[in-house]
């Protein structure tokens, strides 16, 4: 079965828009988020614009910061430093990457936690590992969503995720092998968690002795095809992050076209599969919509 | 054969010792630790006389801040506030546990993590966990340290490990997965990492099938003999994190007789181990040696 997560993300879209315009009826105004950008990437340009339309969709009210790339570090700061104390602002995410003479961990650093709508400051991680009340970051709360709303347990199972990024396989790591701490309003993703984990990577001596073992694979480690049917078991949850961009073969030899491929074999893997999350429309959809949870989040917890 | 760590902390201590004898006679100060108790519980009451003990041994210089079980929360957030101001202390620690009206999560997330040399503030975990400079917390920085002095390789090994607390387990997981990130002046425990890691807990199905197929086995749950021969393949090493107090069956019926035993049958498993730590004198005497060197750290951190 698909685990469709641009259906799923739509359906919270409609809860959250739902939730907001009700706010407004009751007079209160309505959650803000800002979006710093530093620079003219074409990639991050085409990110805060997809994140500041979402927003709109929803009833968040978004606003965008743009600042030429040659701005110093100290610059940066300072402006870090006004959106913490700026009571307008709800949530901000400075978008990466940074020019090479600003250390993003030092920006990132320096961004109060309860702001901190990509869940990416050190203090957020900690509190999420501490099983205290946080802003879990996009992709691993996306899959946690993803999980919860198609009603799969994690309780007891194992889970093999592959991959060790801060952004993606450490942080689900702990989500999914904690005790379920909290009840956040209207989901059922708290109750996730349990799960016995084991964290594989690039030094993981024989990957496919052990996801032949798991019930739950997550794959967020950037290789097309990593994941192969020999490696799954019957019946396995397989939740596959990664976006590759490959190229088609095409009998045009002027232009090369690209499609978009995950991590895992879909075409084989998918009909041993219980569930499996496509690319694109699995994971994908599901990060924006964590960043507008998490905005309201903000929200409700700035007001409270 | 035996990891020694009472053996091997003693030798962290005379490295210690000299090291700071050093500055010592380059005209600089001695690094400066403060501990904070509040009450009277007769076990904080020794843990904190050995860890000012251990301080003198080596020649830091140790305060004990005692306060009275009715200080406020808020008296004991201004307390820790001060402590983050005075220049003259490297590090502090608030002896857990508080006294019931207290928050312990509040105290300790107003922590200074620069100060933080118990490794518990949200800020310092989320440090770890991302791989930035950070003090890590006692037991899982003195079971790297045990690991790198026996020169116990982990890349490529899998490391199951069971139990999953904020202070042992979770770090630990995060520790031995994680690529080496840090060079620290002066010890090989940086080369750790790379490993893959399994966490088990008490919701894991078929513990002893997983274990069996671990490389090293950290067992930190709070139960004796958890850990039997059967669940152990032939060559593993074994870490006991645990530290149980038992009955000793005894002829007497007028005194009961305890003794300290860990996680581990230790008896039957050391045959099949190719190193394992006694309990006592494996993981524990590690845990205070990690505090001492959390001190020096936050002071050459502070003077540069």
């Amino acid at each position: 079965m698909i685990l469709d997560g641009k259906k799923i993300a739509a359906e919270i879209r409609s809860e959250l828009h739902l939730a907001i315009d009700a706010l407004l009826r009751e007079g209160k105004r309505a959650p803000k988020l800002a979006v710093v950008i530093v620079g003219h990437n074409p990639a991050s340009e085409t990110y805060v614009a997809n994140k500041i339309k979402a927003c709109s969709e929803v009833g968040i009210e978004a606003e965008k910061i743009a600042l030429e790339a040659d701005i110093t570090e100290q610059e940066l700061l300072e402006e870090v430093k006004r959106l913490n104390e700026d009571i307008s602002v709800d949530g901000f995410i400075v978008q990466l990457p940074l020019p090479e003479h600003i250390r993003e961990t030092t920006i990132l650093s320096a961004i109060d936690y309860r702001k901190d709508v990509d869940g990416l400051t050190p203090e957020n991680v900690g509190r999420t590992v501490q099983g205290l009340p946080s802003l879990v970051s996009a992709t691993p709360k996306g899959i946690r969503e993803l999980l919860a709303r198609y009603n799969i347990q994690t309780e007891g199972k194992h889970v093999v995720v592959v991959g060790r990024s801060n952004i993606v396989g450490k942080p689900i790591a702990m989500l999914l092998m904690q005790r379920p701490y909290l009840s956040l309003p209207g989901m059922s993703a708290a109750s996730l968690g349990n799960a016995t984990v084991t964290v594989c990577h690039s030094k993981t001596q024989d990957l496919a002795a052990i996801s032949r073992t798991a019930d739950i694979i997550i794959v967020a480690a950037g290789y097309p095809k990593l994941l192969t049917a020999d490696m799954v078991k019957e019946g396995a949850v397989i939740i596959d992050v990664g976006i590759n961009r490959v190229e088609v073969p095409s009998d045009n030899v002027q232009s090369t076209k690209y499609k978009l491929v995950g991590d895992v074999d879909f075409e084989n893997v998918a009909p041993k599969a219980s569930y499996i999350t496509p690319v694109p429309g699995g994971v994908g959809p599901m990060t924006i919509v964590s960043l507008l949870q998490n905005t309201l989040q903000a929200y409700q917890n700035h007001k409270s």
